[in-house]
């Protein structure tokens, strides 16, 4: 039995996410022609769902498709997911595809494929090893750089990582736990489902442009704020880095996260840091307060309105 | 029933393309970590295959992938799934996935992943329109870049398309039929599928850099020796292509195909090129002679060297 069984939705119907398949013809798979957000829940509650869901339609407006759901609906079928897995704590994912040619032809006008939503709930996970999560990770300046805005936007939360995965494989060979890509300028960008934070004195910097605008990026603002640190988004090259007090990591899979040592030097001593724990521990307490949490149990019914859908 | 039936191979299995699908847990899927090849069929006869399997190779270790059977039983798999299907003329694909991470997991390590080896045959099509291909293409340049090798490599055949698919919308809703993509440098790179060749006088351009290299492509060079032109690579502008006298794209999914408008503008007279269909003419007469040409029949027998293999 796998560690990751989780329900998803597809076609009106509930599923075990195992079940959940894309065709090799669906340009889904053939393009990779899909965006996507990822929502974390925490003791029974989504965090941040409408930030989420407002990025989600951005993406979905940068690559000129709509989800065939209102939010409303769509919260209701993710909520449904948690509920049907139960699942307390879970990562949920929303998927728009282009949807398939017409006649199941392999290429086609993709201005006229019926866009299809699907969503999956599965147990909680973090981008890094769980250990790494909890007692540091190790970073690695990759030499493959991030895709482009240009080309890729980064701000529509996609599948195209090709990039992140060569960068991954640099770090991992290097005996470190992730890498950090650099933009084509030669600026951090991002890590593989991550933002980066450093701490300086009382500034709190994290890399400004092309990148994943990350809803726990931007968590980490409000943070700052009630911790007293000046947070700001800034161009910062790899020797940036070299001076600072703390790092981390943060992700909806697995929060703020330490960043104990950087190519092949450790960050301060090599611990986490005490302010990233503050930090970090701030975040939790205040989503089990029910800071910008919206109960799971609270979407599982739709109001009459929008019982068309399933569930 | 759509147009689109063909024979699909996987886990050492045949079965109906329509079936054969792709876990959204799947990395393939997740983080579009695939590399493939598209090998024409015409006659029963593949094209070039020795040139495609080298180059599928080369994708493969571009991204730390190694396909689970030789040259040789690929082959042989792949001529299955054409005759399987009763396909004379077939677009077969060859696909190596990073294989799912241990116990299901949604994250792990890539590096211990069994990578698979995937394929499929479908009936021929064209990478434009059937009519466009024949009849001329209207190319568009798009705002859109090309991502660039450096982020993820174009050389490594991938299904990371965003860039490509926002081009076509450009494409699409500016009424013309493709886009052409620009590297983030500003040279022309290629488009959805395709390579593209210009004519001015003797001489015939094709974009050098961040681009697919394409069999065709390549084929291209061997026929314009054969057609007494000076075939080179070049960094081309946009504005170097204002003053050619024809221009064609090419792709093992169509040949050589007239392109006959450019933005707002038509190429020459607006009639597929004279010199583009003696280009094309040629190609396709020389594969119907057997230049280069491997029969499906001749690799239906596997060597009992190869015998484990299903088949």
């Amino acid at each position: 039995m796998s560690e990751h069984t989780g329900i998803a939705f597809r076609d009106g119907a509930y599923l075990p996410v195992e079940d959940l398949s894309i065709s090799v013809l669906d340009p889904a798979f053939s393009c990779s022609d899909v965006v996507f957000d990822a929502v974390s829940v925490s003791d029974g509650a989504f965090f941040r769902l409408d930030d989420h869901m407002a990025r989600f339609r951005a993406s979905c407006d940068h690559v000129y498709m709509t989800s065939p759901y209102s939010d409303a609906e769509m919260m209701h079928i993710m909520a449904q997911c948690v509920d049907r897995a139960g699942l307390s704590d879970a990562l949920v994912l929303a998927l728009c595809t282009r949807g398939r040619f017409s006649d199941g032809h392999v290429k086609g006008d993709p201005r006229f494929c019926e866009n299809e939503f699907i969503a999956y709930a599965v147990p909680y996970y973090t981008t890094v090893p769980e250990s790494c999560a909890r007692d540091g990770v190790h970073l690695w300046v990759a030499e493959t750089r991030r895709a482009p805005n240009a080309a890729i936007d980064q701000r529509a939360k996609n599948f195209n990582r090709m990039d992140l995965t060569r960068a991954q494989f640099e770090a991992l060979n290097a005996g470190a736990d992730a890498p950090l890509l650099c933009s084509t300028e030669g600026y951090i960008a991002e890590g593989p489902g991550f933002n980066l934070w450093l701490l300086r004195g009382r500034e709190a910097l994290t890399p400004r442009d092309n990148l994943l605008e990350g809803i726990t990026r931007k968590t980490v603002f409000d943070l700052c704020a009630e911790a007293g640190l000046e947070a700001k988004a800034a161009d910062l090259t790899p020797a940036d880095l070299d001076d600072a007090d703390e790092m981390f990591i943060c992700s909806s899979a697995g929060g703020l996260m330490p960043v104990t040592r950087l190519n092949d030097k450790p960050i301060g001593n090599g611990a986490p840091g005490i302010t990233t724990s503050q930090l970090r521990d701030l975040y939790w307490r205040k989503r089990t307060e029910g800071w910008y949490t919206t109960a799971v149990a609270d979407l599982l019914e739709l109001s009459p309105a929008h019982r068309a859908i399933a569930g």
